[in-house]
Order: C-alpha cells, then structure tokens, then sequence
C-alpha cells in the first residue's frame, strides 16, 4: 500500500503543477487576450472619432480631382500626400522615383452605328486605357462574340476588317461581384491583341458593370509588341445590348468609332512613403498602402481614394496610439496601379536590393465599403496565425479570412514578404462605380472607409507585436 | 476459443451493421445537403437574373412615392401591392383592415432663433410623427441637456416655459449603427413627455443621424395621456451642434418654431396578405413581411420600399420554385409599422382568435443593404436548428446567426410564433438616410435587395422542409 502511494501522490503533484501551469497560461492568455482587445478597442475609437477620412477624401476628390499616372494632378497628388504624411510626423517621410506611363483621352470619343434604313444611334463609349486612337473617324462592320470559343471559331473573313464585339455579361450569379468581373476582364485586357491578330480593325468591349445603364466603364487594356495596335473602347451595357440587338436583323450595320486617345512620353514620378520605426525590430517591416493614380473619368474617390486616406489614416491610428510599434511600419501610397503597377514593382526592386525583411504588406483597393475581413497569400502557419486572431476582430465584424490576396500592388511583392494582404469588403456596389464617371465622392460612406482603416490598423498591430 | 469467437463474431456484425447505418446516415444527409445546397442556389440564381425588384422599387417609389399611414398614396400602395401579389398568383391574396392614425405635416416647419446681438439664425427642423402643431409662431428660450439625470437635475424655473433641446448624439463608437440609434431614440420617443412634465412649452431633438449635415430625420414620438401635449421637432445635426455652441455664450437666445401638423380621424386602411398553401403541413405557417407606411419626407425607398419588395419577391421565388412548399407561406405587406403597428397588431389578434400555428415570422425593415444573416427571437432548440444550417448559409455570406430580433412588426407574434426573425443587414449607411429626405430610389443598391429577398426565400424553404 505504502509502495504504491509514493508514486500515486507524485503523480497528484504533477497533477497540480500541470493544472497550476494551465491555470497561469490561461490567465497569461486571458491577459493578453484583454489587453489585445483594449487596444483594438482604442484603435476603432479613435478612427470613428477624431479620424481625417472625410476632409482627406473630400480634398483629394474635389480639390484635386482624377489623377491620371503621368499627369498634372498626379503630381499634385504626391505633393499633398507627402504633406499629409508629414503632418503625422512619423519618423520619415520620403519619395521613390518611378517612371509611369502618360496616356492621355483627348477629345471626347464619338461612336455610333448606322442602320440598314439609315436610322443613327449614338453609342455611349470610352477609350480603354492605353489604346491607341482612330486616327479620324473608323467605319467597319461588327462581329459579336461572347468567349474565345466564338472568337475562334469564326472564319477569317468573318472577322477581317471589322470590329469584334465582346459582350460576354458579368455573371450576376456570382455573389461576390469580384468573382463576376473576373470571369470578364480577359476581354477588355486582351481582346484588342485576338480581335487584331484575326485581322480585325477595332476592339468593343462591353463594360464591367452589373447594371444596365448608360454610363461606360474604362480600364486598362493591353497590346503585345508581336500584333498590330488597333483601338479599343468600352461601350455601357445599355449600348452593348442594343448594339447585340441590332446586330440581330442587321447584321451588316456600320459601326462608327472616333477616339483622339495617345500614348505621351514616360514621366518620372513618385511613391510616397512614411516610415515608423518599430522599437523592438527595426528591421522588420509591415507595409500598408492605396493608390494614388485613379482614371481620368472621376475623381477616383473609391478607386483608390478611399486606399489613399486609409493609408494615410492607418499612419495617424498608429503615431497616435500613445505606443511605439514593436515593428517597422511603413504607409505607402503607390503610382500606376491602373496601368501597370510601376509604383509597386519600384518599391519590390528597392526592397530586393536593400534585403529588407518584410513581414506583411497589406493593400486597400476594393473600393472602401464596409471591411469584412482579409484575404491572405501566405504560408499555412501564417493562416493559423491570423485565424487565431478571430475572436479579436469577430466583434468588429472583421473576421472573414480568405485564401489569396486582390492588390495589384501587392503582386511584385510575392517572394519577398511573408504575406500579402488586401482589406476584404462588401463588394455589391463596387463595379457599379468602378472606373467609370459614377465613381464620386458623394458614394463613398465614410464611417466605412473609418472602419476599414481601423481594419486594418488593427491587424498591422497584432503582426507588430506577435510577429508572422 | 470457439466459446469465445461467437460473441467476437457478433460483435463484428454489430460493428459491420452500425458502420454501414453510420454510412447510410452520413449518406444521407450528405445527399440531403446537396439537395437543399442546389435549392438554394436555384433560388439565388432566380433572384439575380429574374427577379422584379428593380422594377418594382422603381414603381413603388416614383409613381407612388411617399405612403403615411391613413394617406390617398397609403391606399394606392394597398391596391398596387394586391395588384402585385395577385400577378404572382398565389393560392390567395385578400386584404385584413385595419383602423390607422392619420396625422399630417401641413405647411413646411418653419425655425429660427435669434442671438442676442439680434442676428436670425435658421434652422432646418421637421415636426415628429404624432406631434401636435404650435398653433402659430412659439417662441421662447432653450434648455440643453443629454441625458435624463441632466434634465432631472434642473430646476422647474430652468425648464418652465422653455422648450427644452435634446441634444446626445448617437455614439459613432458603436459598430452597428443599430446600437447607435437604441442608445438616442428614447430622446425622440419620450422627449415631449419627460419636457411636458417639467413644465416645457416644447421639445427640440437632435436628430437620429450621424454625419454632421442639414438633413433633419422624422420619426414617431410619444404622448402621455396623462400629460401636456407640447409640439416635437427634430433639429439636422448642423442645426444642432450650432444651437449647441450659441447657447454657451448666449443661454437666452430666443428660439421660434412654426408648425403646422396635427391628427386627423382615424383611417380603415389594409394589410396585404399572399398565400401559399404547403402540401404536408398546410395548417403551419411560416410569414414574411415589410411594411407599406413610410414617412412623408421621401419616397421611403429603403424604409421599407425595399422590405415592401422584397415580400414579392420572397412569394415569387416560392411560388416559381417548381415545387409546392410542406408549410404554408403568407407574404404580409404590414400598414402603419411607423406610428403604431395596427397592421401587426391587428394580424396577430387574428392569427391568435384563429389558433393558428406560427412556425416563424420574419420581417425585414433594416433598409435592405447586403444582408449577412438573421436575428432570431426563440428557444435555443430553434437556435440550434438554425445554425446547424450555417453550412448551407455561409457561401452566400448569410451565416450570422444573432440573438434579438428587430423587426417591430414582429413584436406582436410574441409568444404566438416559435420564432420571429429579422433580415440582418450591413447597417453603416442605414441613418444617413433614415426617416429623411434622403431616403431615395437612387442611393439603394437593387442587387443588395436581391440578395435579401434571396436569403429569405432560403430561410423559409429549409424551415418549411425540417420544420422548427
């Protein structure tokens, strides 16, 4: 009896020591767990409070207006952001030199057809961005199709000489309109390269939008070196569909297209950077970033103005949280995310260059509404790490985490940061307004671009103090 | 050895039978789940290609327009909803009458107040629904407080023959709006109350909103019998914050209002019922509703147009669904949610005189923004049921199960009804627009109200399959 108790009490003793270290780890996680979301707690207040969201955006929208890469109001835009970021007063504020494109419209295009019995209809159209003009007025026949599919399979004489006419819809089915436009953009980012490789003379392509309107939608197309540039525009859905209409019982109707669009030489210009030095690791960075260019449409204040304050937003949320971040913070407002990404693949190659060690690098260009959560590109751990963190940001309602990133800016960074991270919203009115005159300031909702700046304020402190 | 394998053989057999019914039943129900996974993107896919919803609100909001309870646009909004429901063509549409308050606006409010150095300072006010005129100009000075305990704290002679002004503003703090307006509206509801007991002469408000703007917002206030009826305005948040800061400096200036509202008799205005009867279980019902009152000041596009539409369409979708529910269906468009409730109350009166069997009721009157889920009032069994549904819920960002309904038409099924549940709906931009002006066709989004009207459809097509 006596033999056998030696071990048993031992083995209560262990018992007790384990249930003594489960206790304190629990209540070590428990502190942590409040402290954490205290913290949160402050960031969200602050934001929706005494944040510049509203004046910022207001500014950029109306007292600087579409921000075209390569233009006047770009580089007024870098100066202002540059301003904005001094006023901060973060430990430095710097520009990065980058050469972007200058595209420029021209005069307002003119597009319409002309039926069978002579009856004009005038088409609501815009330049794609980075095509090249008519050179005068361009009359052809049109051919419509709706995949790749179609395209192929018609002969050559179907297509040579003509406009081809992409009108495949975006799927309204889709609940994420991300996804929908996904299943469209290939048309407007290379249509003009297969329409001309069969020997056609124009590309139309249907805008990316859900509803049926008026208005049309631009965006950035592309040419290959190989193939003769011919033009590209983008009809709104309300001309796509009479044009498919038309098409029907007049199929030889002639479709007229002037566009006064040109490339200009390259212009050097600028990404705005301001830095936080991290007071544990220096050394290690955590990025945050918007665009700066928008289209030249609108005043660009979904795309990306909301990225742009939120940047500059995010910045202000952590100097002002009363606590140094245990990492480096850098806010980063990009050049030429529409055409081409050249702020962005300018700040991969000089982080490549300087060995830097990054972290995370986080984006906001979905537009600005309500947040949602993130989308990550990273390792599995990395995943783990950040689903852990869920009851944090369950009560902010920012606790959808999803496989894969949507910044564009963040791409060049693949390889070089442990995660790529875009701000996740509600995304149903998005392209609605998406690169298209509708894109104003007067629907963007402000508290939503606080939230999603607190967002994101809030995850770039947890990697801070908890490191990827 | 033999004695001993008969029972290992039964044991076998035992094991072979109770893994092969585990694989039945996980068969089964990996079956059931496909088949409810496929009805409800049948049901999604119907709302976002073939649904009415944009014509409908389109409709309701231009050619109707603004429908008061007790209003000539109430009436035609009863006979345009039946008109409606019958082309869906239910088992049955009729209308249940109801007795409604009447009350009108009259000549445009008229407000100002003048500083002591005599400058007139205007203020863009409007009357609270149910709230007595001023019966010519009523002037007299002001009172400031933001909480009860300040205007308990006063003195008779501080509040006596002043209007007394009700100015805390809803906490942008909080992350649901929703929270925001519980935490303010008891000013709107009780003010002229609490006022009139101290001897005020009338109650100003700040309104329900939260940007600073010059849009007042209506609403219903309270009367107690018992007490004084004083006239109630709601003052825009810029006419608050600026009679704020003048009272500071000059706590006697002279504060006029003009308004020209009161009651008229009672109206016998309708609720409009549709009826599906269900094949199985024809005598449990499962309801869905919005309300056809709006306020005066729009055309109550998102309050509750869309709730109005959406109850069409949630009867459209079943009624096409290919197949016959197991429990019966009522799409109810309720009269006077705004100043009353008579068209819930009254429906419940008669569901309970009828002993009828209420499964569930939902409504939804949160603006019709994207939803993410359902507030449920019930057992926690029904809870239970519902979220061993989140599976199916979730790809369509539907899964947040709360506690709570927030439907006031609802209230009344307490305690006859299993469950009342309520749409929950992204609520950031819900007061900016809120019982104002501003509560117009353009600034819904008609995909968000498909996404809506879809969510329900699902909601009550799996409570009709399993029942609660």
């Amino acid at each position: 009896m006596k033999a056998r108790s030696i071990p048993d009490t031992a083995r209560q003793g262990w018992a007790c020591l384990m249930l003594l270290l489960g206790l304190t780890t629990t209540n070590c996680l428990a502190q942590q767990h409040a402290e954490d979301s205290l913290m949160i707690r402050k960031l969200f207040d602050n934001a929706l409070t005494a944040g510049r969201i509203g004046p910022d955006l207001r500014y950029l929208t109306s007292r600087i207006g579409p921000r075209m890469s390569g233009s006047d109001n770009a580089q007024k835009a870098v100066e202002w952001g540059r301003l904005k970021m001094q006023e901060i007063n973060p430990d430095s504020v710097y520009l990065q030199e980058v050469m972007v494109p200058h595209w420029v419209r021209g005069n307002k295009e003119k597009s319409f057809f002309t039926r069978s019995n002579r009856k004009r209809e005038v088409m609501q159209v815009c330049a794609l961005g980075g095509s090249v003009g008519t050179n005068g007025r361009l009359t052809a026949r049109v051919v419509e199709v709706r995949s790749w599919a179609e395209l192929a399979a018609l002969k050559d004489e179907q297509v040579r000489g003509k406009f081809v006419f992409f009108n495949r819809a975006m799927d309204p089915r889709e609940i994420e309109t991300f996804n929908a436009y996904l299943g469209a953009v290939d048309q407007r980012s290379k249509g003009a390269i297969e329409a001309s490789k069969r020997g056609a003379v124009g590309a139309l392509v249907r805008s990316l939008t859900l509803p049926i309107d008026t208005v049309p939608h631009t965006g950035a197309m592309g040419y290959d070196p190989k193939v003769v540039k011919i033009p590209a525009a983008a009809l709104s859905t309300k001309s796509a569909n009479l044009l498919s209409e038309s098409l029907r019982y007049d199929p030889d109707l002639l479709y007229s297209l002037t566009m006064d669009c040109r490339q200009l030489p390259d212009v050097k210009s600028y990404n705005v950077i301001g830095e936080i030095k991290g007071a544990v690791y220096p050394g290690e960075f955590i990025t945050v970033g918007g665009h700066i260019d928008t289209w030249d449409l609108s005043e660009g204040a979904s795309d990306d103005g909301t990225g742009f304050v939120q940047t500059l937003e995010v910045l202000r949320l952590i100097k002002t949280s009363g606590k140094r971040p245990e990492r480096s913070i850098r806010a980063i407002l990009y050049m030429n995310e529409e055409a081409g990404a050249d702020g962005a693949i300018a700040y991969a190659r000089q982080a490549r260059l300087s060995a830097e060690t990054h972290l995370a690098v986080l984006e906001s260009d979905a537009g600005g509404f309500t947040p949602r959560g993130f989308r990550i590109e990273g390792s599995p751990d990395i995943h783990a790490i950040i689903s852990g963190w869920k009851p944090l940001l369950a009560p902010y309602k920012i606790d959808d985490i999803h496989s894969g990133h949507r910044g564009v800016d963040l791409a060049p960074m693949k390889g070089l940061a442990k995660a790529l991270i875009s701000l996740d919203c509600d995304d149903q009115r998005l392209f609605d307004i998406h690169h298209s005159a509708l894109d104003t300031y007067d629907r963007v909702n402000i508290r939503e671009v606080e939230l999603g700046a607190a967002s994101m304020a809030v995850l770039i402190s947890l990697i801070s103090k908890y490191g990827l």
